[in-house]
């Protein structure tokens, strides 16, 4: 299958879950439950639980095998997006075009909601024990990688790090190891969690993790080159392309786009779909 | 042993285990390290660890199989507070005679260092996976219901009640509907937690939350008649004295305490410390 309509038909896989298994909206109390789904329900590209499908789906099992599980980081990924967006944070109004969480709903609704999106994606992924073939022990390895990738370690650290930015790093790694955090972190456990429920092997879960890094800072740093084109708002930081060029963000593109592919040689042919994603998020126009 | 005696002594425990297995301050990115140990290592009174440790013995277990999940419920417990202090939410300065978290490392950080102890929390849980013993089916369903307690049913949804409360419901049961999950969700999920992982049986499990349910309302009504004699800050909200006037409020603990004793009487005389505990409640002085 042709990459672009496998991730057409995975989006709406996705999208489908998310729409019946979310609290609807007139459930008490009707207001986070409204802005729970105003965004997650916001036509997202959903790369992040593709991914984990794609990884089962490359192990030899189904994907509705670690379908909950998917649509529970893709959660998580919202409380990131939500929290990020607040006016202490980034203070964006729009995301994705549309206003974001704290615009619509107010600061204190907003931060319940990402909240209340963490709890609940780490309840869709337990969820997932109950479907048949997963194994307990593999419940909570997923759940403990996932809880180290979004710590201070990793996706918090990279928060903290982004916010606390304040332009006298002279470590050149300081913006890659940023990304490396904040994108790389999140997906690396898409597909972990993907690999671990599936009953991948060592060997397998390594090549998934260098390719999941790789891919993440290809991704970052290709939403920056593309927001380039926009217009900018007053409280941007400053971003790779603006740091260091443009230049060499592409090359840096390309390099990490390249190392994801190298990485997954092991599977062959079989991880064609992942050969393609890598080419497609360095050529995306949006 | 006395409870006065248990509880210090509990504390003790809890408070090295957190001084021992929270990130160091110089751990890099130091400030949000510093923020979790500024708001963890605060002279809390651990009721809700300790209540996890006591219900293991009661059930015969030595407490040390149940202590990583313990301290985990209390970084979550104080997740909740630093979020439930933030200018948008209740907007308080002093927390236990200390500044709140956002007071001090402003609200960005605050914000961050609840949602890392939200996650840090729950990996202490999946740690007690480790511990010889535990079965991995205990620590998912321990994870399934703290999770449950802490979503938008129960913890949040009690928080997003609490700041959209308007001075305008008509529902006597409305304040109570309120502390039932802001209050005694985390306290059920403290007792449930050693009570699964120390294999208690379903009726065992139900009287406990019954315990759990009615010891955090009198809980937390109690803090209210304690506050009566503090002064109040201008953003305060009112509370149940308040609105049903003392005689009520005390009339309501008393009774809420003498029920939470009558359903734990299958334990018996094992149970003294709990009966002790609903009876401190009541009589306790701050």
């Amino acid at each position: 299958m042709e990459l672009s309509s496998y991730l057409q038909e995975k989006k709406i896989i996705i999208d489908k879950y998310l729409e019946e298994n979310l609290p609807l909206e007139n459930q008490s109390p009707s207001i986070i439950h409204r802005s729970i789904r105003y965004s997650v329900l916001n036509g997202g590209k959903r790369i992040r639980p593709i991914l984990t499908l794609m990884t089962a789906e490359l192990l030899g099992e189904n994907y509705t095998m670690v379908l909950p599980a998917a649509a529970g980081i893709e959660l998580i990924h919202t409380f990131s997006l939500i929290h990020d967006d607040l006016p202490s944070m980034d203070n964006d109004d729009y995301r994705r075009g549309k206003l974001t969480n704290h615009k619509v709903f107010g600061e204190a609704i907003a931060i319940l909601t990402g909240d209340a999106l963490l709890v609940m994606g780490l309840e869709f992924i337990c969820k997932n024990a109950e479907i048949k073939g997963i194994k307990n022990n593999s419940i909570i390895s997923a759940i403990n990688y996932l809880l180290e990738m979004l710590g201070t370690k990793k996706m918090l650290g990279g928060q903290v790090e982004d916010i606390s930015w304040n332009n006298q790093e002279d470590d050149d790694n300081f913006i890659e190891n940023i990304y490396s955090k904040k994108t790389s972190a999140l997906i690396c456990a898409s597909l972990k969690t993907g690999a671990i429920l599936s009953n991948a092997t060592k060997e397998q879960i390594d090549a998934l993790q260098v390719y999941a890094e790789k891919l993440g800072l290809a991704f970052q740093i290709t939403d920056d080159l593309l927001d380039l084109k926009e217009d900018k708002e007053n409280n941007s930081k400053p971003t790779y392309p603006e740091i260091y060029g443009l230049e060499k963000a592409k090359k840096m593109v390309l390099l990490y786009s390249n190392q994801a592919k190298e990485s997954i040689s092991i599977f062959g042919e079989k991880a064609r779909l992942f050969h393609d994603l890598a080419d497609f998020i360095v050529n995306r126009k949006k």
